[in-house]
């Protein structure tokens, strides 16, 4: 059976997963900068018999490899994802980022690592294969606008029938997978508010117009829309991140800069918000007589698992019996946005989630400097996509 | 000398103004219902030779007497106010109010009755007079929008050089007098603010729009009228005295009524305030989507005493030598707004005070329900206004 | 078999709780005060052959009926609400309220004309039962503490195995049954602040403390409480419905008091803002210098459905095969509070929802002075509950 | 008569005057680092027949210089300021700043220039002189604490019975000198709040404990001091100047600091502003979670003239008939705070204002890029100080 011949060989090869990840993350690099690690992972397949391998795909580092089956069947795309954060690596780890300010503090490089080996033991056995793989490695999922649109744009989904990708999780159990259907990660949108006020003395404040008492206005009142905007059974959050407000005490301020994002779980409540904060906007122009500029975007929409799909990985999942795998459960919707959701909006899919609690039992956060994983759960991924892989290729 | 005189007199009758105050004490009636006052007043003319008694004069309750001099000079007003306040007395006194939850808590019997005195005794000395004196005794001066603007557009000032008017003070001391040239009372403006929401459950906010949100929201923000859109040398306050969002707990308030209080001390200020009322309740409409009804009506002007008739005030008062007075003093500006500021727009004069702290020493402010005067503040204003009197007629 | 008896016969008796509905819509009482509905329930038992007929049970109007099978088995309890609300009928139905501003605006009439007649109609088949049915007409849903408290003090619950209840559904559609699992109504709490500040007036604020601003201040201050403390993936809904700060215009409000309500669908949401509410009124003293007195109530908590029993519900409404029944739907969770919450905390059970849209289409919500239901609801709630009455007493 | 001498001196010199502002201009230096300024004025006096000139008194670049005149008599401070501001100047004046980013934006090179052309001219006619002329040339007027505690605590007021100094104003007609007694500038107060909550992701608010709103909320709160605490007839202001609480957009701030400048016209309301920020920050904590740490710093006082010394400058400068001077003039309490304020507290005296709207007539606000003065103001300033010292030491 391909499931395990599949596993049986990628039991061999768990150490070399490691190395790569471990390289990798001695070598991050920003969103939209993936120089090196774009260079890394097309040399890697260089031996490797796969049927071709695409480039600076979409305009960006994205690569895209094709594994054709002997036999006609479906077309299944797998992603990984391979930027790093603008985070200073406080792991002390042997391996730690030898690139200053640059961290893979989200577990793409083990995404990568575990994709790279998976794909050169597909290309081993494509022989008994039915149907096409498509590998897509996708550059800049941390930084809006994402890498996924413009892959998408360039065809990366032309033809296929099914995509499916998976997260490590600092958070959860290592040796659990974890599946959810329909709406499953947030949409997320990002506002900008540029407040412009009149500057003056603090002496006579009646000849100003004080940007940061608007600035603070608006922070209050926009808190109402969560509070009284949005179904209590529906899930929307709303944060200013920024307020650039810093001046010289005794000088009122003449302009401030907001920036917000919101969370949502349905197309529905996302444009709620984005048409309260364009009110309250409108509003603080009105009230305070400054001039509001709100620059609002709409950008990584609500992760939508596909229930027949999902269905599939979860049996395919359970009848898999991979050792290293306790459990196979439903998970709770998960807060952080992914730009996976856009290819989902085109073909029927499913991320999955893979458990990776270090052993230690110590969890940093997701993007925290210390965000640690446990290796084990690379092989977990491999064997666990192989083996969805394989259930809808034999 | 023609103050000598008045004065001589005056001391005679210091019991029988005593009498009338605490007679119209006891019989106190509101702004604008003031009947049975009305007739005591015009009654107690009824045997003096004054040469004319105009009673309801202006549309309400307004009495006029002309006393006129042997000899032609100026035309000179002097006004006492008759109306009182609905409160509950709390004084316990022997002649407290027989009108239950009427009382004169701001002095306006004491104005009458001193005036009534003073009226009686110019007339008997009307030969050794130069000009005419007009007497106005007034009514509804407690209640916008006074009896004063009716009581003007009858004609009350035609020909008039010079109006004068005093106010017993229960917390200025009693034995000194007190003066202040140019603006000396605020401005006052009411508003009522009508937020229109829309009802709904407690748990439903999401189909609702909360106007108890909403009118808390203009609450805080017109905090930064006074806070940031005036002088901070110059005078305003603006008070938000009603909240009526009374509703049952958990029913989502459909609407709610605020109303408003404002104090100027300068027509600049006053546009200034009104300007920003409206803009804050535009802006709320704007922001949270309700429907905002706001009525703004400017009422008492700022009280502009003028100079040189303050002056003349000053001097007369300086010179006559009053026994019971030790000291005529400057004053700084005085909260409290006041109707007579509709005559100074129209003719010079002064409106001026006289201590009136009671001989217990414990001093309740106007309008408290336990408010009193010391009665000798009556005397000391009856020989004041005389000696004004006489300066202006001699 | 049991089932397909009591519903032969209940179709018989199909205008009978028509009949019982009507005339007790006719005839509403407010919570605590249900008079009349108890003795008419009490008098309809006088000729049913049921086995007891307990009045004034738990201290007020509550009424246990007992129904003894010939045979051992579960005691299985059936509820249904008899008390109305302070609402003026506006419907213009033949048979609406005859007492003035008083209204049966839940639907209560209807849950006990039908169990008034399912009552009957088992007594007239006990011989065929297994176990025990005890029947509780229950006074004072609609207010807290409400009704189920005191019957489940008094022991209405003692020896019973599943608890059931239905709600008729004015929103739901006619010929739909709805049942959920778990957490499905909301929680309840109740909050009252009195804020006592100090009173003065609109031109000497700085003497003064003013109640309304610090009332507002907390007012905006609490719509942090949903949008900053709450799990977006969680539901909470924080409503002030009476703001009572109604005063003269002019006069600085010395105190003022807020009610408010509290939603949350788990104990956990509950605590926290439970905590914060107590948090921001301690920090308005502070801030504002006012006193805070705040009384803060859980009352109603979240309604939890037997996972066991809610599915043997949905069994037994399946294979009944109602002709008046379309579908037998799952349900989100609904927004409104519940007391049979509380006997839910003491035995397992489900509380489910039959549909009831007015044959009109036209559907006004609960509480509505022109809510109605379609009374095919009643025969189908009658035979509904018959249905799983017998998959227990078989 | 000395005045007479000492201005037909002053004529001659008025070029020399100009020559040494201008020099100054191009050399500003910023407060507390005066080093060439010091030189240069120290330098100045080595040829001029003064008794003595410290240097370094009071720990900074203070220079005192000491004229004694013939005769017994009193000891006259006079003091002019001579640091600089962090502002770049936008004149294009031939004169302009050579030292990038500083710049005499306020007008002590022109201080600076006359009091040394002055301070050589009483020295030459020292002879005609009674008392003693102490010269105070104080550096670090603009950033607090000032230069003049530290004079102050080295002994340059033992000894002085009366202390003036003069501000040119580029707002106030050339030609115009005006005084003011009592309470004439502001006080000011510093503060500086630290808000630490909690970091956290955009996603899980409730993990977190935004700062930015508590900061928003503190904003808000406070405007209420002003708007509620403060008589309206009385002086306040309170700003906040700064808002420093920029971050990412999606991260959930941790900490935030806000800078605020407090301006007061009494030391009475100094102090209820001061107790009411402490409380305002105190609630903040009570109600956010957050910790708020605040600092409170009372600068400046209230600059008081005393009315004895202002009446001596007031009548000297009318008795002086000086033929550039067109009117002497009562003004308004000015806004600004100015450390002269300190030596006041110690001594009577009196800071008076000459006017130097430049003669293109647009006059740029002090502390302003494009701020001049018109020079012409400097010989006024030269001659109004003299005929005030010489009314003192004739």
């Amino acid at each position: 059976m391909l499931a395990n011949e599949l596993m049986k060989k990628l039991d061999e090869k768990k150490d070399r997963i490691i190395e790569i990840r471990r390289y990798l993350h001695e070598h991050p690099e920003l969103s939209f900068h993936e120089e090196q690690t774009a260079n890394y992972i097309a040399d890697f397949y260089k031996n490797v018999p796969v049927d071709s391998v695409e480039t600076n795909f979409g305009g960006e580092r994205g690569i895209v490899v094709t594994i054709k089956g002997s036999k006609p069947g479906k077309t299944i795309a797998i992603r990984a994802d391979f930027d790093a954060l603008p985070i200073k690596e406080e792991t002390g780890l042997p391996f730690a980022s030898k690139n200053e300010g640059v961290m893979h503090a989200c577990g793409h490089d083990g995404h990568t690592a575990y994709m790279l080996i998976l794909a050169e033991t597909i290309a081993e056995v494509k022989d008994q294969l039915k149907g096409t793989i498509r590998v897509i490695h996708q550059p800049a999922e941390e930084t809006p606008p994402g890498g996924a649109i413009g892959m998408i744009k360039a065809g990366v989904l032309d033809g296929v029938d099914a995509i499916l990708g998976i997260h490590v999780m600092s958070n959860m159990k290592t040796g659990h997978i974890y599946y959810r259907s329909g709406n499953t990660q947030t949409g997320r949108s990002y506002f900008k508010l540029l407040i412009q006020g009149k500057g003056g003395h603090g002496s006579s404040p009646h000849l100003a117009n004080d940007a940061i008492v608007a600035g603070s206005a608006f922070v209050m009142n926009i808190q109402t829309i969560v509070s009284r905007r949005i179904n209590p059974f529906d899930t929307a959050s709303v944060t200013i991140g920024s307020f650039d407000g810093k001046g010289s005490f005794n000088v009122i301020k003449d302009a401030v800069t907001i920036e917000g994002d919101v969370r949502t779980m349905s197309p529905e409540t996302r444009e709620v918000v984005e048409r309260e904060v364009h009110a309250f906007a409108e509003g603080l122009e009105k009230t305070y007589g400054v001039k509001a500029t709100l620059e609002y975007k709409n950008d990584y929409p609500v992760l939508y698992n596909d229930p027949e799909v999902t269905e599939q990985v979860r049996q395919a999942l359970e009848q898999a019996s991979i050792p290293e795998v306790e459990a196979v459960l439903e998970t709770r919707p998960q807060p952080p946005s992914e730009d996976f959701a856009y290819y989902l909006e085109k073909v029927p899919g499913c991320f999955f989630y893979v458990g990776a609690i270090p052993e230690s039992g110590e969890a940093f956060p997701h993007h925290h400097p210390k965000f640690d994983i446990n290796e084990k759960s690379l092989i977990i991924s491999a064997k666990a996509m192989a083996s969805v892989v394989a259930s809808y290729c034999e």
